[in-house]
């Protein structure tokens, strides 16, 4: 399989979090790549293509064109005030109920284009956030160009990201992207399965009145974990969307027998909808001992996850979002594209 | 002129406040309050008046129960999943355009529930907010009873608190429970004058489609200053309250000139309209030393302003809102009430 990847994401770097009552730096670094890149070479994936340069059209057709300037004018704007080698972010973040109205200020844009305080902006940031959506796109070209499955090394992640807003180290939503340029390239349906440990709230926004891509995510629920506001099975869509939005939350402490049976289920939503291309939001801190997750799922078990999406029979393309354990991190992501490769070759010839 | 104040807000203390890339202890420090007793009673103003308890009644007129509810409940929930000591504080506030659906967890209902990272909880924090509220509604109950302006010293602040949210130090709205239970006690209307330095976005939010309180806020425009997205002149009310909401928005380092002259026009408004109680939100953060604010106004011409806001000649409720400047804050306010006092007795004995 293919894997997309470049570089350009090592910039975006430095910043902190806020882990209550303190700032730490950030579990969501560029070492993050070097692990993963590392693991998928050991484990015989080292055909690394570069990604080509794609313009904004697809973005546009997903995110707020005012955001996306946002996304690039932040950290600039940022540096004109406070000078070089801080990080931009939001501390406050507007009033439900009232109009949200950016002006000049980053300040404002900030309150305005994020949603938490995990989305900081560093001189790196955009160069990463534009490279990752061009790591996306040129899958979508391969894709056409004749491979059944290719994999979108993404960095940083997009499955929190909606319309207008970033958030949990996410800002444009690159698999959002993928399905909308998979459409523009013919498809006229596509499955967009998010395994990722936190619910994919940014592409469910996205897609929610939509029944072109049929999302489904596996996830800790939100009595439990992280976004807390979404994520429940009483989401299904709204209105041309109704029917196609399709969450599977589970507690935390969840391992892999009921994990799998989840996957099971959305299996047989994404066979009921048959769509021409399934995009996969594959992040792995549903493992174990990822720090930022709550799961169980072992190492040996991403091998099995790999092999039952590859049952699917779908021309599969991966997105790279979450994982945290940098120890398994490469093994556990090798893991799930090597099940998929052997399953997909013994099921045909992927 | 009688101070209602009581000593419950001491415990709403300790937490920490994120400044960009560190967590720094809170600016909004029952400190403040020493300063501002001590700067009145110095002045002469000794006649403190502790406050009656009162429920909740007039407190779900303005804010949604749910929200008030998660107030009292926040610190012990939290303390419950963590442990004595720390403070509980949102981080991720939810997706534009989802509903936002709270469970039982408290990080879905501090999501929810606060806009901001500035609205933290200990243990001393409900104490503090009920007894706030209560200063405020016994200030009512002293008008009633014949005095003509009384001084509710509320810590926290409330200017910022929406019918269903907390943030910017502020948990309960102080100064709206009061004008509502002015209108209660048979005011028919009641102008709202918010002199902070910050824009009082939760108090325009909570009025802003009624007509029976005129809100006024002067104060730095959101090009500038927190709250960035609210606090624009083009926001003048909706519905029936079309045209009772007055924002006097000025540039960070606007002097006494020009910010008397927004006193000026906020001062025809509210003669136009005519009410039967003034309700000033009392922040003197104004100043030009203050840490948090941006104005350049000095000590003496807080005098003025007191004398300005007699000059309208209404019964006055004075409601504590910010000021940080720990060295002049005392003297500021004692010079605010005192130039009222003074200017009031002159004109005819209040």
């Amino acid at each position: 399989m293919k894997l997309i990847y470049s570089e350009d994401h090592r910039g975006h770097a430095g910043a902190m979090e806020m882990r209550y009552d303190e700032m730490i730096p950030m579990s969501e670094c560029p070492e993050r790549m070097d692990a993963i890149m590392g693991g998928l070479a050991a484990a015989g994936f080292d055909d690394v293509v570069p990604p080509a340069a794609h313009g904004l059209d697809v973005v546009h057709q997903i995110h707020d064109p005012a955001f996306v300037s946002f996304l690039q004018r932040c950290y600039p704007l940022w540096e004109e005030e406070f000078g070089p080698g801080g990080f931009a972010t939001a501390y406050t973040f507007g009033m439900r109920g009232m109009d949200q109205v950016p002006n000049g200020s980053v300040h404002s844009m900030l309150s305005c284009y994020t949603f938490d305080v995990c989305a900081p902006f560093v001189k790196g940031t955009w160069p990463a956030i534009n490279a990752a959506k061009d790591i996306a796109l040129t899958g979508v070209d391969l894709m056409q160009a004749g491979e059944s499955s290719v994999f979108s090394v993404c960095r940083p992640a997009g499955h929190h990201a909606s319309q207008d807003l970033a958030g949990g180290y996410c800002y444009l939503n690159n698999a959002a992207i993928a399905a909308q340029a998979h459409l523009n390239a013919g498809a006229k349906r596509v499955a967009l399965l998010d395994i990722d440990y936190h619910h994919g709230n940014g592409t469910q926004r996205i897609f929610y009145e939509r029944d072109d891509v049929l999302f489904l995510s596996l996830h800790c629920r939100p009595q439990d974990e992280y976004p807390f506001l979404m994520g429940y099975d009483t989401e299904v869509g709204a209105g041309p969307g109704k029917g196609y939005n399709v969450n599977l939350p589970m507690p935390r402490g969840t391992g892999y027998d009921d994990w799998s049976k989840a996957l099971q289920l959305a299996h047989e939503r994404i066979k009921a909808y048959a769509p021409d291309v399934l995009v996969v939001s594959l992040g792995v801190d549903t493992y174990k001992d990822d720090p930022v997750g709550g799961f169980v799922l072992q190492t040996a078990d991403y091998i099995d996850v790999g092999s039952r999406i590859a049952l699917l029979g779908l021309p599969t393309h991966f997105i790279m979002e979450g994982g945290y354990a940098m120890d398994a991190l490469g093994q556990n992501v090798a893991n799930l594209i090597g099940g998929f490769s052997k399953m997909a070759a013994g099921a045909g010839g992927q």
